[in-house]
């Protein structure tokens, strides 16, 4: 059970899924996050709700309200369990279809999958899951506990925290886009540095980070990063940011920490982001942003600002027609 | 031959290509859409074009006209013959080198190519094509006729419906984004439900779709994903739908049928985007739209009106100094 | 030792990595690209620095400088050695997991690495380097020397020059997204056409170059292209441009030589790109572009003058006071 709860009416079971509000079946577990949102309770038929501890309905016949500070976390716990038995963690070792260097480490109770590839100096740590056709670069490192998806890609000498998940197609480690243009040739310049992912990271699909130039490439422990983003060469992700989808970090940025950064968003290179800062979907960030900063448009404007000078452009039709009557009134004088 | 054609002219042959008009040559077959667009026959060199019915010029000697509803879906269909030899589609059967579990369930007359894996309990339909190295995960579930071609994925208790096509390097199936932050830290909410794609479907090289939190994920019959697209978890996509390369939906959106999403959109979370809506590239849709809707912009804006305001930020410069020399001629007043 | 060097200063040795100036250790060779940074000398405590040859500054007691005219290309050209010392060039062969089908031409000095899918009539030039997983589609072409990475995908009929770059996840040759629409339906229109890429072109991380509908989509030689960006169907991009991440160029497109197009760029469809033309960040391009443009915004439009319109909008609120006041001071007349 859990923690801190209490529970108020009385319905039947066995309970078998969980679901949202809507849509949720006699048999659903279902919750409700907000207590603005308790109307949403009238429509639901799920069996037992787990709701905000602050809300004051009662649980109507044939229904179960579970009370708890965080209702979300609460049902998120009981998914865990369902998601082990979905999914259950495959057996300790290597699949023989895998082609592994001799001279990498597996430990002993790491899964290697069908079909991956590891390469020689590899390291796999306790407990870690390949799930199947990964691929391992040469002397590269998987923390403990940590769980690659099929078809994720770490590449030379890279280095993943403990309790990560990478995803499907996500490509760690591929060169940095550096090159030396003379007379319009362009000359590749070694991307000879890696990338190194801190503790409890997740890596969506089909995403790239790219490997230094020299030193790292870093992404900070507890960050959450999305599908399709784009992290450049030599850029630092500090801690227990969010990157949500489609979001490109140019070279040699630094991202603070507790940075949430929406999708599709651009920076420039070269700049800082600081602790804290929020940046809204779509925007473009050509310059460094202090600590605490909350800024949408391209370019990244304050959040307030922006959103006057939207309402501002909206109303130049209006503008123009006043400035229109003003010169007709002053030439008519 | 295709219906409803007539034939005017007469050239040589053997006709063995296809081509657009310019760059074709008198041993290709090409075609003109628009009659609007007849001068560029005037510099084709093509031997055989396929034309609209209501063009009124007559072939050139040498040259033939195939006359038709819709010279354009003609050559799709003498096309489509042309690729089938390009392309035969390969022998039914399970390439010695794919790793497929003992449960899963193989149509005889369906292909699983070279270094495929095939997790527990997976299903695939008669006729199915698995190019190569794809993943199935546990329990998914892949229809008749359907084509996956090399590298695409599939993840756990995921069905794509029948003749879809799923290009290399697309993730169906991966974690939606979905996380509870307390003091700051992410704590990763569990995934459990999956992604169900009907009939007809295509998915673009290296897109991502996520699976629901409890739920589904959907995409409805006849709609059509380009590369590089993100579908957050919960989502729907209605029946019949384009989207271009680059769009991101966010997390539990419904989009109806008949949609248009131009190249590199972005929405917001949780809105609804109305039937036989169109979005114009690079939108960013924040709000729900009604059916029928027309839009373009940041924030996305009815398109006339978008357009308005953008020529009236291009005439700001203008407006700056009318309203600079009123100011003046009252200060001289 | 690189043409053209002059040395001053003496420091100790032995030298066992590179580094930029800042956070580089004694042991460390660094440089200085541009004598106006020249203070960022003072910081750091790099053994070695390559220095611009108009630097005037001499080096300081334990400390080396060496003049160079392109310090940058300098450090690159001992990094490259680092590089093959890092990541040797695998012996030539086919792996024993590799399946490749018997009509496949490799040269006898070609690498395929693990678990690689080479259909049937690829040919695989001298030198080249297939690393893992890599899938070449029946009738593709890798020229000399090139190296595709883990999990790179070329598909049937494709070819790439000599000396190519192709990373991890690109999926060169997937169909282009060509439908007819008949009564709201969409129809798949046969793409026969494939890629050609020429000499030395680089191309990123899960990037997509679609196969043309009849012809060719073209990729001239030198031009680097970043991860994530989206070329579409019978596109011609020309020789030694750059494309950043992110980009999706639309179906038809003609870019010129020379071009940087700077990341999240979209165009639309059926357009040219003049040479020389540079095109900025999230930039939005409608229409074609002379050459040597220099453009961003959406629509995108020239620098100088979006830069101009930004500031305005910027401005507008004090303008909307302005025109009230005119019109407070009239009424007031």
């Amino acid at each position: 059970m859990v923690p801190h709860t209490s529970v108020s009416g009385g319905g039947g079971g066995p309970f078998t899924g969980l679901s949202a509000l809507e849509g949720a079946g006699e048999a659903d577990i279902s919750f409700l996050s907000n207590p603005r949102n308790a109307r949403m309770l009238d429509g639901t038929r799920a069996g037992i709700v787990f709701v905000p501890e602050t809300l004051e309905a009662d649980a109507p016949p044939g229904r179960v309200y579970v009370r708890m500070p965080n209702p979300s976390l609460g049902l998120a716990l009981v998914a865990e369990r369902m998601e082990r038995s979905l999914d259950p963690k495959p057996p300790a070792g290597v699949h023989p279809s895998a082609v592994v260097d001799p001279s990498a480490e597996v430990d002993g109770s790491a899964y290697v999958g069908p079909l991956c590839v590891v390469e020689a100096g590899v390291r796999v740590g306790a407990g870690a899951v390949l799930t199947a056709q990964v691929y391992l670069g040469r002397g590269s490192n998987v923390g403990e506990d940590t769980r690659m998806h099929a078809q994720a890609v770490l590449h030379r000498y890279c280095e993943l925290g403990r309790r990560c998940v990478i995803h499907s197609g996500a490509v760690i480690g591929a060169d940095g886009f550096g090159f030396e243009t003379e007379d319009g040739r362009h000359r590749k310049v070694p991307q000879i540095g890696r990338v190194v992912v801190g503790d409890d990271v997740e890596i969506g699909a089909n995403s790239a980070i790219d490997r230094a130039r020299f030193a790292e490439t870093r992404v900070g422990r507890g960050t959450k990063i999305d599908n399709l983003v784009q992290i450049g060469h030599n850029v630092t992700i500090g801690e227990h940011c969010f990157l949500c989808a489609g979001v490109g970090i140019a070279g040699s940025v630094k991202v603070g920490n507790y940075v949430v950064i929406a999708g599709q968003v651009g920076t420039a290179g070269h700049i800082e982001i600081g602790d804290f800062t929020q940046v809204g979907g779509q925007a473009g960030v050509s310059k460094s942003l202090p600590p605490k900063s909350l800024v949408t448009g391209t370019p990244a404007t304050d959040l307030k600002h922006q959103r006057r000078l939207e309402a501002m452009v909206r109303r130049l039709p209006k503008l123009f027609k006043k400035v229109g009557a003003l010169e007709a009134q002053l030439a008519g004088e």
